[in-house]
């Protein structure tokens, strides 16, 4: 078939310039007579790839010199641990918002760790809403506040960036990244696996301000302690080069479309017409409030369940692939990151349409 | 240029064929419109992908049910606190064997869990040569014994498989892992960055035998823990989906050769005749002794030492990259992995012998 419509909440679509430009670069970059994964990191062409791929990060997202950006292995399950084994110190105690699934993981890893104070939860909304901030339990003397800006599965999101006072705030930020700007300054630490808004998978980029760096466990594993990967450019050993290096073609790709301030304007624009559609069709329904609807991912149900074997067997036949829900929601999803194209969400709207007119 | 002759330790080069296939497969992997790398890992499609790399690698290095394979991420780096966290006790010792730089990084993570016992160096004999077995001051109740059967930096190697008794075997094999026959049923666990003979960085394959699971200590990453990586078949998140594919299609490349056994035939002649011309050049040395002279990385230095600028700077100009040796030792190094073509071998050779005769 030609390229589908790939609705997977990660690993995600990806823009089909970044690839044609990897398949074209394949086996010779730029005249090298090498792939770039067959490239010493120490080289000055894969230097040079991973500096302006950090620096675009940088531009895009709005992190200052303040912050170190590290581009790390073992997705943001290993950030879970990695997170409490530098920040938490033995005895002290971190406060945790519980919004979903990837925050109940988060939560769990760190209570491994030491004291959890889950300062508010979604639960008694059915995870609906995120609870207003005035409810929530945090204390003043927190090692931090770690909350999931975004939740992939059940497509919930925060509408706004909490205030944590003097206490560093810290974002799983995997399905949201580079998807709109937003006041970067006030994290403490942002993390994101890369396979949703930023590249493959095997990748994540962190960010953290620096002085948090250095405050390592004395048990931590070397290749968790930020300050060792900060303090090598995160090269302390071999890095995912390919992947770091498709992270950079998707970070010029974005600034070639105007960088998050324009992908915003789409990614709202996405957003608000498939929501729209389920909104005003009775055949579909969405059942988060519509302030913390994610722009990201979008889940839905059918109005008869029968039906889902059924919908998802003609949307594959249309090249509209992996709408299925996630196994603990059940229902569909569909991802909308920055790089599914507005017709994409138009061929699934017009699917949408005509699936309820014939079946509903 | 075309393709070079790419010399480097790692990332290393790939063969072509494998280059060749994963760019046609870029944007529609076998019809599915997507490439491999946007797939869903739970996806049908993806999970027989990495099925098929998993048995493949099996067959090829001769890994039995006994054996857990893991794809994991963080290299062999992120190993190094892993052994120790899964199969050192609290309390508990270790044997290591230091054979140089490699096995000296594996030694220094590994004290920060426990005791560790450097059975044997060969720092005595300025890393030439291995120690002799008989030497070794083993412990019989260490929890493992750990070696590093190929240095990479040094191209010191061992031509003998450690005989550890009772107590589990532990290798550090990145840069020598599917380049001969060997008896796996020797060793209790296995591990290797794979950006040498596999694939590309960013994956690290971990064979395991299924009693040394389920030890791992309280604290140890969930994300570390073997037990955990086993029981989820490497998915207990998202895994690095396109590195294993890559190193699935160099798994197939390996066994359209001919398997391990005719890879060794081709890795010992490439090695034969390089040392060979190396021994009997006044120009060029190596320091090894020629028993434990590595097949993979070959160390060497020029009479001149001020003539390497100029050396390597030739040798870049006719397509024989990355001939550096490593800051750490100096000289020069050509790593012939797998994946070098004895062609690459016979255009080095005839560099050599030019560059001596006019410049030696």
């Amino acid at each position: 078939m030609s390229r589908a419509y790939n609705f997977c909440a990660g690993p995600a679509t990806l823009p089909e310039a970044v690839l044609n430009q990897a398949r074209e670069e394949m086996l010779d970059w730029r005249g090298t007579g090498m792939s770039v994964m067959e490239m010493s990191h120490r080289s000055d062409e894969f230097v040079q790839i991973a500096e302006t791929a950090e620096r675009d990060f940088r531009e895009l997202a709005g992190v200052s010199d303040d912050y170190a950006v590290l581009f790390m292995q073992g997705g943001a399950s290993s950030q879970f641990a990695t997170i409490p084994l530098n920040l938490l110190p033995e005895g002290g105690s971190a406060d945790y918002v519980n919004t979903g699934i990837w925050s109940k993981k988060a939560i769990a890893e760190a209570k491994r760790y030491g004291d959890v104070n889950v300062a508010a939860s979604a639960e008694t909304s059915g995870f609906s809403e995120i609870p207003d901030q005035a409810s929530w339990q945090t204390r003043a003397d927190a090692a931090y506040l770690h909350y999931t800006p975004n939740e992939t599965i059940g497509g919930l999101e925060y509408d706004f960036i909490p205030d944590s006072g003097s206490v560093p705030l810290v974002a799983d930020m995997s399905s949201t990244i580079l998807s709109r700007p937003m006041d970067f300054s006030k994290f403490g630490l942002v993390y994101a696996g890369a396979q949703k808004n930023i590249g493959p998978s095997g990748l994540v980029v962190v960010a953290i301000r620096k002085d948090l760096l250095g405050k390592a466990r004395s048990n931590t594993p070397t290749m968790m302690n930020y300050q060792v990967i900060a303090d090598n450019g995160s090269m302390y050993n071999t890095p995912a080069t390919y992947s770091w290096y498709l992270a950079g073609l998707v970070f010029q790709w974005l600034k070639a479309q105007g960088g998050v301030t324009a992908m915003a304007a789409v990614n709202e624009r996405k957003a608000k017409k498939l929501y729209g559609f389920i909104d005003g069709n009775d055949f579909y329904a969405n059942p988060i409030k519509p302030r913390f609807r994610s722009w990201m991912n979008v889940p839905f149900t059918l109005a008869d369940e029968s039906l889902n074997g059924e919908f998802l067997k003609g949307a594959d036949a249309r090249g509209l692939l992996n709408l299925k829900g996630h196994r603990s929601v059940g229902g569909m999803r569909a991802s909308i990151y920055n790089a599914m194209p507005e017709a994409g969400v138009d061929a699934l709207i017009d699917y949408m349409t005509e699936f309820a007119k014939e079946r509903g």
